[in-house]
């Protein structure tokens, strides 16, 4: 009996509970996730992520630290110490959308065997190079191709699936919308 | 004079050249970069990130791929074994924006010993459980607060240098605009 508990690896039961609290204490589903980035030394870059703010308190059960390094690859004039950015957006967006895809399959009662995705980005980098004056340089965009592998899955409910995983990816929501970023120049101690 | 060459750690004449080359040749500066994502179990899933293409062909400098997890933490019936794809979010733009102020010093000729940032986003989480019909749920934002330190830099020119950093750096530019993302679902060989 304890094995129905999990569907996708998640304990549904817990996962329900936290639902229903939500509904009730919509104040308990705000969270602040943080992170600290340190230059390094050219394009490298090195962010620590460990602590957050969410169900009403301050986190502290993750023991040690995430680190990861930002660089650029050599053709950029990079040492090659980390993915850049961009990649690290591409990571995001196809974590999220499985997380969500896995969510909803969890929430229907679907079971999953596998979930992949390839993820491409297009971008021109005279964006990047402060060259965008020049002329009207497009962005150019992101695509993502899943793949969902379930034995007991149709095809249309893959589909849906899919498209119930965009609306509820927050990271989805914050490529595709125009989400706020507030940006500060703090002082340092002998600024003035 | 070899020394010279360099400025914040970047072969600025290399750079340069890049800048130069891209403006005679803008169909070089398309990147496409690319992640793949396989789901491991529950909110766990992994990326590996190696090839790109770019500057007029696939890049193949990358001996070894870059291999990164995301999971939830345990509040959210996660098992934290790498960061949620929000804080590589956070971790992405503020390393993007570190390199695009860095990009805009070394164009300035200004001498950089210091960049900090600390990120912040706020996200109410009844977005991610399919609670957004419930009512208009915000979806709250970034903030990140960046210190600049260089002995030589005026408090203006640490304005300018972030305001630059801002307009020049994509990830900022996906984040705050609306960016397309284009979302397939991939037929498996034995679909239908």
């Amino acid at each position: 009996m304890k094995k129905e508990k999990f569907l996708n690896g998640i304990d549904v039961e817990r996962l329900f509970e936290i639902m229903n609290i939500l509904k009730k204490h919509p104040e308990l589903a705000k969270f602040r996730f943080r992170a600290q980035n340190t230059w390094m030394n050219s394009w490298h870059s090195r962010s620590i992520v460990k602590g957050f703010y969410g169900a009403g308190k301050e986190d502290v059960s993750r023991n040690f630290p995430f680190i990861f390094d930002n660089d650029q690859p050599l053709i950029l004039t990079g040492d090659n110490k980390g993915p850049n950015p961009l990649e690290y957006i591409l990571n995001a967006l196809a974590g999220c959308m499985t997380n969500s895809i896995i969510l909803q399959a969890v929430i229907k009662g679907i079971h999953v065997e596998e979930i992949e995705s390839e993820i491409e980005g297009s971008f021109d980098l005279r964006n990047f190079l402060g060259m965008r004056n020049d002329n009207k340089v497009p962005f150019e965009g992101i695509r993502i191709k899943i793949r969902i592998k379930g034995s007991k899955i149709s095809a249309d409910e893959k589909i849906i699936l899919s498209e119930l995983g965009k609306e509820s990816s927050p990271v989805y929501k914050i490529i595709t919308d125009a989400f706020p970023v507030a940006v500060s120049i703090e002082k340092c101690p002998y600024d003035d």
